[in-house]
């Protein structure tokens, strides 16, 4: 049993779809203009080794292979059709696909449900098709598919090299534009293309399990426009991030991006910000740049190997050194603290005027040397406190700025690196400035299966993605998500009766629930009467007390004038709570008053929010962020998919910009840290054992030294039918 | 008279120094791994023009050029030396040029101050020298010099493509990355490169000065790790972006990066955010990364010419038309709205499913027919919402992808967008994913000019640059700078009589200066006695009153308890007052106490922070932001240099990312961003009109919708001897 089939226990289909022996190309055609014509000449051009069936009615013979007038009169059973048809042709065909035992079908036409209503019908007629037929379709509005191992190239594609990066795209020039950097300036090739399209039945979940599964795959590259199982996807990131890289690239960064991406595929635009935080959250190296994808996949795929963000940088260059500590400081990756030890070593061999501390700039130590440099570079390799090595400068072009004569030194000093990157765990990064020339230590290097970069920004980028990789493969294993908890059936009938009269739960309930499992809320008493008034004072005795009108009709209690703040007393709890009925029903009569809600003020400290939505891509995600402005204005939030491990609770509260209010600014003691991490782990399993919760809302929880107060809950009830738990474990 | 002249009074001494009619090379070499044999390579090679004099002792003939065994020797009189030999013999070697007469000399050595304190001697000891035989100096510690144009190369560098990028550069390896870059995608050459080195005596200013005079630089592009004289510097770029562009990388934007300078030029770091404030205010192309450096200063150097910030993109892939609309939204530029002329002229030329709506979608309506690209280009050219326009996909890959036929019709398109070029006055730029391909399309755009990027995200880069280069001549035009302020005589007596106490202005005198000077102060008085105390009361009539200790040996008035707020009544008046004093003696026994300021509160409002101060590097610069944790934690300040024009005034508060604060958020009414403005306004040009006004803290400000309210004023007075106005308007 391999580790994949360890983790995914199915197979994906599309090992079936993707291998054919043998395909339909459904619209072939002898015009060199025609898509039908251009899937022929691919499919021949790179040897493809099954049969090859063109279907059309008006050709015995396209490009000198023998034509079916119909999918029906093929004399075998391909596995696959390329349906290279207008898109009004496509549902009818498809049935004639399953009819004829045909297991996937790649559909190229565009004008479905990204023209519009009438579009979407057309889709929808198409999947009636296609699941009355068992037909899988990839599609519709898609650029093809390509499996170069499998010699499968519906592309047409020219020149592909070969090699181990798979790459889902819904963008068509986006794999081209990839292709061809990766011909001209790259060190990979690809194993697998699948264009998406509208992923009307096969989705990008489904194309990464794929992916994850394929031997000839060693990392997977992503163009996303917009996913339309988010959850699902984020379950099989996980496990395909576990064995190999995932590089994703999601656009719609910004709303013109998304109304940009919604014309082309019908995507449904989403929170960039939050799909971010998921995909990390899962493993997942999210690049922002599109120049980025390729160097980021390659650097990952090369290496497979990497550990933490310690990085040491070796440069024959003060500036460049300069800027590469600049680079690694903005990407959160640190200078590695190099022993004295390895200090010393590294004086040993250089000039006085060196610098050992890193970044370590060799002032001219290798000018009539180079092969020095792969002897620093063994050194800082043997120092524990080094994650990762990057060498930045002119290494590969010694030759070629001071002499020939050094060309054997600097050969010498490439096969050093070659050794060094074979024997040692830490992955080598290379920026040289000769990178564009090629000159022959490079190559050498190149052969290897070492990274070599033409720009400082894009090597760190590719050390940014190895060390959050390293520490994410580490922290993974040290922290499981937490177990989940048991509902408690007194709360599930509260959450009946909610459902029951329509309405949500009341904050009291709200915070019944939180109680009940641990979650801290300070006391409270509900006042129905001038009784339960009298006690509520006995309760809490000289306190400040704070006081809310309860009411499922009214949501937004401050507008109604149902909050008062700071009472003291009898007299003013009485009087306090006359006018707050006094001003509920001013503002709403129909509203159905229960009563109002007595606590002790919080004490001072820092506002947070804590919050839990049902998001229509990603299902449960926690959200947190500090109050007011924070969120609303600066968009200072972190979001992680339900339910989360101890290290995703810590990280989101690391994430957040303004976090150095929660450790203590301005002379204010830093807040109880663990409190907050146990808080929102508590809310993680509360949401996901109690599916009738569809949203909360902890706005504010104030935090101090001390811990935290729950000052205000909400609890959003799902009012649509629930899957009982045993059935979703059983899915 | 050139209209280089006409903002430059005098010329530059560089020209004569860069374009010598001879030159001695110090320290010449036949041995080939010195710098003296390589730069006598490279004299000879690129075929200057001038009188070369090797100086060597120990020599006749130094590649076949008759050597001289001392400068002295020499029977010509160069103008400039290059002086090859270990730091110690500068200082001699300086000494001897200039009694030769020697106007300039090049200092490669390194081992000067950017080593430490004996370094630091050896430098002041050649400056000592160089100024006492008016030699200029370019180093110590310089990776070289040369001018292409004039054929003076004194690095030794291969192969670099003459043209008209200038560069100055505090990293060698910087300058040659870029020449590598040019040479093999690039689309310039360079004309002048300095390396400053360590700056002692001439600096980024004069060689800045120097790139704006000189006819052959259309665009100067500078790798800065520190400023000497900032202020100069920015005087200098204001008159030069003006002219032509300039294109700034500074380095150490980070605390590792700042520490990696020092070490490589001994640079002084300063601010960066403050650094890239001020270089924009001045209209200077600021890059953050050094792989746009090129691009930038390409795409600003071969068009000359800039607009606003509306985009036009014309695009034949949705996807990379989503890319595109992110990164636009992401750089601050705009998609430009198309009218519905252009939509309908759009519409008239392309596939019926085309978007015409911004980017513009050609779907493929180009494949058969890529000149249409040429033809869409034209179309949005001519509409007046259009500044710029970008041509995104496959252009110049037509024929590779579909069909070689397409080649003529492609080859078409080319010289359409040529002629376009040529007759608009809007910037074209250009992303193809052919670009590493270099086609025969491509290399028709790229001999007429027209910028070509391998990157969609560079291309946007590019873009951004025109557009804020464009906004920045029109605005530049719009809005001169505020004229100075006149003095006035008492408050230079005030100003006097604190220096002559040795103490900073008291808060009274502080905000009297800020009152005479047209800011709008709360009403306030100094109470010494019960019967003032008794005048304030009557003054103020029944609003809650703010009472703060006046103490010029106590500067935090709070942590004295020397402040009390909200404060009713005669009786509460006196009781403050009291516990004021006492609680101040308590604090501080010696502190001499003047009495207690008396002001009404300060109504609602937005807190912000108006501040000057004296930068070492840069000199009086004005601050702003908003109060508490969003300048302390966030750092989200704007900095100007002073004197502001009023549209650096509303460019900072626009700058400020919780601007939308001000604005009015969370149904808070906005704040008035008029009055706002003139405050900052009339701050920069009192900062301007006194210059013992060391420092100013305006914090907080209180905004609202009618105005503002200085709550607290700071005035630190300069200690040190000050030049007089008129000397300082001589000088």
């Amino acid at each position: 049993m391999n580790p994949i089939e360890g983790h995914l226990p199915t197979r994906s289909p599309l090992h079936e779809i993707l291998a054919p022996s043998g395909i339909a190309v459904v619209g072939a055609s002898s015009d060199p203009t025609k898509r039908g014509y251009k899937a022929m000449v691919g499919l021949i051009k790179d040897g493809f080794r099954g049969a090859i069936y063109p279907v059309n009615p008006k050709a015995d013979l396209i490009l000198g292979i023998e034509a079916w007038p119909s999918i029906a009169a093929i004399p075998g059973t391909p596995e696959l059709a390329l349906i290279c048809t207008p898109a009004a042709s496509v549902p009818g065909l498809i049935a004639e696909c399953g009819r004829h035992g045909i297991k996937g079908a790649v559909i190229l036409a565009s004008g479905f449900a990204e023209t519009g209503a009438e579009g979407a019908e057309l889709e929808r007629e198409m999947m009636a098709q296609a699941e009355a037929h068992g037909v899988r379709v990839i599609g519709p509005n898609t650029s093809g598919v390509f499996n170069l191992h499998h010699r499968l190239n519906l592309l047409a594609l020219d020149n592909v090299k070969s090699g181990d990066v798979g790459i889902i795209s819904q963008s068509g020039n986006m794999l081209l534009s990839l292709a061809l950097e990766a011909q001209y300036n790259g060190q990979v090739g690809f194993s697998t293309y699948v264009g998406p399209g509208n992923q009307s039945d096969i989705g990008f979940n489904d194309y990464l399990r794929y992916l994850g599964e394929d031997e000839h795959t060693r990392v997977a590259t992503l163009y996303v426009e917009g996913f339309r199982d988010g959850r699902k996807f984020l379950e099989v990131a996980r496990d395909v991030t576990a064995m190999k890289p995932v590089v994703v690239y999601k656009s719609g960064s910004t709303e013109a991006g998304q109304k940009a991406a919604s014309s082309h595929t019908g995507a449904l635009a989403g929170s960039y910000a939050m799909t971010v935080d998921l995909l990390r959250q899962a493993g997942v190296s999210v690049v922002h740049r599109s120049d980025e994808i390729l160097p980021v996949a390659e650097g990952l795929g090369l290496l497979q190997k990497a550990r933490g963000k310690r990085v040491a940088v070796i440069s024959d260059g003060g500036g460049q050194a300069t800027i590469a500590s600049d680079r690694l400081a903005e990407a959160g990756l640190t200078l590695a603290e190099l022993s004295e030890e390895t200090r010393q070593k590294l004086r040993e061999v250089l000039f006085p005027q060196a610098s050992t501390v890193n970044p370590v700039d060799v002032a001219g130590s290798t000018d009539a040397n180079p092969s020095l440099l792969a002897t620093c570079m063994e050194i800082v390799a043997a120092d524990d406190n080094v994650d990762s090595i990057f060498l930045v400068g002119m290494f590969g072009g010694y030759s070629i700025r001071f002499a020939e004569s050094l060309l054997g030194d600097e050969m010498r000093g490439a096969e050093a690196m070659v050794d060094l990157s074979k024997a040692t765990d830490k992955p080598l990064v290379i920026y040289s400035l000769y990178t564009p020339i090629k000159p022959p230590a490079l190559r050498r290097l190149h052969e290897a299966g070492i990274p070599i970069y033409s720009s400082i920004e894009q090597s760190v980028r590719v050390l940014r993605a190895l060390g959050e990789r390293g520490d994410y493969l580490q922290l993974c294993e040290q922290y499981p998500r937490e177990p989940a908890l048991e509902p408690k059936p007194e709360l599930g009938e509260t959450f009946a009766r909610a459902r029951a009269e329509g309405r949500d739960l009341f904050e009291y309930e709200a915070k019944q629930l939180l109680r009940e499992h641990g979650i801290e809320v300070p006391q409270e008493r509900v006042v129905r009467s001038d009784a339960e008034l009298a006690e509520a004072v006995a309760a809490f005795g000289e306190a400040p007390l704070a006081m809310k009108v309860v009411s499922k009709d009214i949501l937004h209690k401050s507008d109604a004038g149902g909050v008062k703040l700071n009472l003291m007393g009898e007299a003013a709890l009485r009087r306090a709570r006359d006018e707050i009925l006094a001003s509920c029903r001013a503002y709403d009569d129909q509203a159905e008053i229960e009563g109002v809600l007595v606590a002790p003020m919080a004490k001072k400290g820092v506002e947070v929010i804590v919050g839990v939505i049902r998001d229509p891509i990603f299902g449960p995600v926690l959200m947190f962020g500090l109050g007011g402005i924070f969120v609303e204005i600066l968009e200072d939030v972190a979001f992680r998919s339900i339910p989360l491990s101890r290290h995703d609770a810590r990280s989101m509260v690391e994430q957040i910009k303004a976090r150095k209010v929660l450790e203590g600014a301005r002379g204010e003691p830093g807040i109880d840290m663990e409190a907050l991490v146990e808080l929102l782990l508590t809310v993680s399993r509360i949401a996901d054992a109690y599916p009738e919760l569809s949203e909360l809302d902890l706005n504010p929880v104030i935090l101090n030294a001390d811990g935290y107060a729950v000052v205000d809950a909400r609890v959003i009830v799902e009012r649509e039918p629930i899957a009982s738990h045993d059935e979703e474990s059983a899915a």
